[in-house]
């Protein structure tokens, strides 16, 4: 597989490979470009483009299987395996991401829930039961996890970044509504549902 | 201001309004494309480009007078009003949304929320009293409603979306995991946290 592939091509993959999981829960064994096309509003020569970077995954006119695609695509993602997540924040958001039934569905698995209060440590969120943030640092290396997500209030979120990034977390899933600062190495994703809202006011009249 | 504004540029107007609120927050009162490029990640030449399609809200050197630019984007965005969305949806995830204090405080105001299920509908969650998605259409045609989150099963999201598009929805956010095909005068964004953690896990070793 080469080395390098573009960032904006790796982001259009999990919409591949979650409309293949539609499809195929829908019945169907085979897709083509076009179909996954007209489903995404992607054009299928951006499509074939896009999945050419992995090697041949079907051809032109004989479309694609779709249980082979879709194992090719959550290998290239390394999404064939659970991963373990750190969630940082016991509040209203935080137990909303926790009691959220998608994450678990799809791979990720919320391995442990922190929060900084003294009143919510030793409280639980259906199954999880609350840490201390103090132990952050300890848990996450020994458990080797690398992603984590991060629901506490803006103002705290940045101090929360820097204590991942210490104990060697490389993925962060920020839903405070705030940019955060880290390393080249560590990846950042945003949840800021507001911020999907107001790029869409603009066009109503 | 010009009637065609490069759909990318819109889609960073919200990201530069919420640093200039945390600034302003912060006790700032001026700031500059380059201190805002720090904090966004995002070069300072871009944000002069990108703010220049709007006039002129400061000039090199002098920086930007933030109260000013924040007034101004929040016109430009149309978020200087408060908006009504409603909400299709009372699951797990519905409640959830509904229970979104950040949706309030940034301006969009949950107005009504309707669901299918006999069992839920005359329930409330928190202030909201649950109502039938029979009553969608009247209510939303009533209020005026244009903005709306879906946050209903995949299997259902398209079905609710022409729902919705029908009593006159131009802007949806769609929480399900599946794509929409809405007519072109109408505007998703996709909120899928699953999506967001899937583009990072390629980059983990």
């Amino acid at each position: 597989m080469p080395s390098s592939i573009p960032d904006i091509v790796i982001s259009r993959l999990p919409i591949y490979l979650r409309a293949l999981e539609r499809l195929s829960q829908e019945g169907h064994e085979v897709t083509s470009s076009h179909e996954l096309g007209k489903r995404l509003g992607i054009s299928s020569a951006q499509i074939r483009k896009d999945l050419s970077h992995f090697g041949g995954f079907g051809k032109q006119g004989t479309g694609y299987k779709i249980a082979f695609l879709r194992e090719q695509l959550r290998q290239v993602l390394k999404v064939e395996r659970e991963w373990e997540v750190a969630l940082v924040g016991a509040g209203d958001l935080g137990s909303a991401v926790a009691r959220y039934k998608g994450f678990a569905e799809r791979g990720f698995h919320i391995a442990c829930v922190f929060d900084s209060s003294p009143e919510k440590v030793g409280r639980s969120i259906d199954k999880f039961s609350i840490q201390s943030i103090d132990q952050l640092p300890s848990i996450i290396q020994e458990r080797g996890i690398r992603i984590a997500m991060i629901a506490v209030p803006a103002e705290h979120a940045q101090e929360v970044a820097n204590t991942l990034v210490g104990a060697g977390v490389k993925a962060i899933l920020n839903y405070a509504p705030i940019n955060l600062s880290v390393p080249d190495d560590v990846h950042v994703q945003y949840i800021d549902p507001v911020l999907h809202l107001q790029r869409m006011t603009y066009y109503l009249t």
